[in-house]
């Protein structure tokens, strides 16, 4: 039989682009000879529709779809996921379930049964694990069909009780079908064809595995859906962070072809690469998805607001960014040259706001409650929150987008002005460590020199007094990009991380700072997420709580 | 055998003093001649400890802790709750569990089954469910431990399909204690006594229940700890908001006595008083355990900030408030009369500090890109942004808090400014509906004026323009108000909720402001919850979405 598999880009809770889409590449998948597509998770609804799915409209209109879907759904089978009522009195309302569509009918459904609950994941919140399992019969063949995680219980340290293959073996199933909502990050590719290889050999049959593609707010989904065969070969990769459908023959077990290009990565992808391309497709979905074109942002000559506007023009256009320059008393000329740099080698709009008379107007207002105190922190917020205050005013005059352009390392120890340089509608590189995006900065610029040079090499500043530096109160960056991953990522208590070289004072003080910004980190934008332990809705962590703060 | 409940205030991740507080509580229960002191749920880290409970160090500590506590419990026996280890190689590295001490050892352990993983809850991000269920034997008595959500399953619709005291009630106990962390709601008191009212008739048993009590950021745990005896009669309830102990004198099934004046309450209370309450609880607790003691906010002249203000001053002292009168050309003289009386009324301290050289200053900047452009929502956002920025730098010179002052019915429709009107470290009233406000005024007001009477009566406004008034562009609060809580709270469908009488193109129109604010609402401060369905943690919606938007 020819399978289609195709990973594509829904979007959550839009029904009508959704269903059409899923029938249009049914159509298509029939034209080309299949005798079944398949779909990834939730692909209905879109991945993750969060508590839309407390709604029973949301979930009527899921059924409808499938409907719709199963109607346009002749002479071809298909299989496509959404939530479905869970009709016993007992568990929870839902299940995340499959369809299998055949000739307009749904002639089986599959729940999942491993539900994530960790890091990003909140499927317990919603569904009742299935505790039945059955294969499909189609064309003489028996199918074990599952749902992502399903095939994801650890063999050597299950997070889970039950495993649904260990059933579904004993049917004696010809080949496997997984749909997923596997969420991207630079580690996730290898480990996800690892464990899918694993399960291949251990049920000695061959897996056909479909991703979901596209970003869903700080989501990044990247596609990449897998053929394994049935010893656990990688035989086909169909392409990362784009939309694609391919056919695969599927003979019997030890049996799978297919006749188009391969695009079986042939070395491991570099995670800067790998971010770079997540990050594209983050921006360009956030703005596609919630009806936006242009994007602004202010650009303080320094390397993560260049990065950031480089990301930006190319996944919107140069013309659809718009980068604001806003001097103050202490910026630097480099900074200001920089800047204008930029902006010429991308072509993007650009303004100069130079924010000295407002801050001025704030210092006088402030001057009867100032009484001359020294210079401090206050007034080096309120330059940071001027400049907020511009470019959410161009936002709201002209209908921009703003950009936030903190980094990892910054969010993680507080090192930025809440309602300042915190603000914006989508985090880009909120989850990409300093060290991290001077390496995107020189992979930019790989070809030609996009981002002034001189933005790479200067030591990063704030620039919200004279002379300042980072490393006036952080650590250099090499030493605290290691430090904040080992706490964050790894979960490493301060004594072991000390261990590991670091100086004890160092640590516990970047320690302190992660755990003290909690209450900042709360009221930031949504942060693409790229990496394994992004903050954010994976990260939950008490403000008011007193460990090691 | 006597028992003592202890419903007590824990900080989270604060080992140091919630190990003092129980150990100083098991001391006094023996003094006063206990058997047994009884602790409520996760005592001994906080709850909810969320991810700090995924590091190793964490629940090193728990159980350091729990060592100590076990060594102080000597010629008394003790139930503390903690997370353990689950030392089985399948399933959640946790369990969230109760030990049973007595006489200085730990002589079970009881693991909660049923872990609620909805709305605020997340159990089962981090806990295993037991499956083993064994009574406990303690001077000649059996007694049926379980935890919180344990005694939750709804006997009608059940949400798991386990049920702990089915098993346990084989064994034949004579008594169940249940020890939980129970946030509060207006609505859950009732809730709470009826469904532990059910639980002990049903299986016939006294049931002595220990809540915790006190704020944590968002969720605040009223205490209000409950015995219960074998016919299903609410017997004795112990004080909302405050930490208590109290003795009961248990002999057998249906002889359950206590000497104490009751704290039963005679008549439901008002979800106003409540409400009331529970703010004070949550602000005071918010600032105690952050270890902050000045709160600053901007007050209008309007109800929201004057309520949240006399809230302020009545839960941190007067003398620890600053009120801030910021105005514009556009605020009305009776504003800023109707601030100033509020603020003699409370004897809070207070700044008046106009805007309008700062708004100027902003004008003049943005001439060159506004161009003269009609003024529009940039220029009323200027305003709102301009007072947030003027706040926060007296927050960064002088070390106060700003208290938010939105109400949820704004929080719902997208009333307000980011970055502007929607800062601060704390939302006050954040779940509490407009007309909720101007009951929360009238109970205010009860003995005496403390809030104008002219702001209470006068129809709300932004005044971000001339003669701006909220229903220019929202309906009026009493119809707004239900909507959202059809909505909100009751999932209701659009069509469900015009057949309930209300206008097609309002409900339409309220649905879409709603689902149009979720990026709005994702960046505001954490909100006191004090209703069933906050805004916040415990709401989750995809801010890319498309449905109803």
């Amino acid at each position: 039989m020819k399978i289609a598999l195709a990973q594509l880009n829904y979007h959550i809770g839009n029904f009508e682009s959704n269903t059409e889409k899923i029938i249009k590449h049914i159509a298509e998948a029939r034209t080309n000879g299949a005798d079944l597509v398949v779909f990834g998770e939730l692909c209905v609804c879109g991945y993750p529709s969060r508590d839309f799915l407390e709604f029973n409209e949301f979930i009527e209109l899921c059924k409808t779809s499938a409907k719709k879907i199963a109607e346009a759904c002749k002479g071809i089978a298909c299989i496509i996921g959404l939530p479905t009522a869970n009709t016993s009195a007992q568990g929870k309302d839902l299940y995340n379930s499959a369809y299998f569509i055949e000739n307009g009918k749904v002639k089986a459904i599959v729940n999942k049964a491993l539900l994530p609950n960790y890091d990003i994941f909140d499927e317990y919140r919603y569904f009742e694990p299935s505790t039945e399992f059955n294969c499909i019969e189609f064309k003489g063949k028996r199918i074990a069909l599952t749902i992502c995680e399903d095939l994801w219980n650890n063999f050597e340290n299950p997070l889970y009780i039950t495993r649904p293959m260990d059933t579904l073996i004993l049917q004696e199933p010809d080949l496997m079908i997984n749909i997923a909502a596997s969420p991207f990050s630079y580690k996730h590719d290898v480990e996800r064809i690892e464990i899918l290889s694993d399960n291949a050999s251990r049920y000695q049959l061959p897996l056909f595995y479909v991703n979901n593609v596209g970003a869903q707010t700080e989501l990044i989904f990247d596609g990449g859906s897998l053929v394994i065969d049935n010893t656990g070969k990688l035989i086909d990769e169909m392409p990362y962070f784009e939309e694609a459908i391919a056919y695969y023959d599927f003979e019997d077990k030890d049996a799978v072809t297919y006749k188009h290009h391969s695009t079986l990565r042939i070395e491991k992808q570099s995670e800067i690469d790998q971010i770079h391309k997540a990050i594209i497709l983050g921006i360009r979905d956030y703005f596609y998805k919630s009806g936006f074109k242009q994007a602004i942002l202010g650009l303080s000559g320094g390397i993560d607001s260049a990065v950031v506007c480089a990301l930006a023009a190319e996944a919107l256009g140069s013309e659809n960014v718009m980068a604001v320059l806003l001097p103050s008393i202490y910026s630097s000329d480099h900074s200001i040259k920089d800047a204008e740099d930029l902006v010429k080698n991308l072509g993007c709009m650009y303004e100069i706001i130079p924010i000295k008379e407002v801050t001025a107007a704030f210092e006088i207002t402030l001057k009867p409650q100032f009484n001359n105190l020294p210079f401090n922190i206050a007034e080096e917020n309120i330059q940071s929150r001027s400049r907020a205050v511009i470019l959410m005013a161009m936002c709201n005059k002209f209908g921009y987008i703003l950009l936030n352009t903190s980094n990892k390392s910054e969010a993680a120890v507080g090192y930025g002005t809440l309602y300042g340089d915190m603000c914006g509608g989508i985090s880009v590189i909120g989850d990409v460590y300093k060290t991290q995006v001077f390496e995107l900065a020189r992979h930019i610029n790989m070809d030609k020199e996009i981002i002034p040079i001189n933005s790479i090499i200067k030591p990063p500043s704030a620039e919200l007094r004279p002379n300042q530096k980072d490393t006036d109160s952080l650590p250099e960056y090499d030493v605290l990009d290691q430090i904040i991953a080992l706490y964050v990522e790894g979960r490493y208590a301060s004594e072991a991380i000390i261990k590991k070289g670091f100086d004890e004072k160092t640590v516990k003080k970047v320690i302190r700072l992660i755990n003290i910004s909690e209450h900042k980190r709360f009221q930031t934008p949504p942060i693409l997420r790229v990496s394994p332990k992004a903050f954010g809705v994976g990260r939950r962590m008490p403000i008011v709580g007193k460990y090691l703060s």
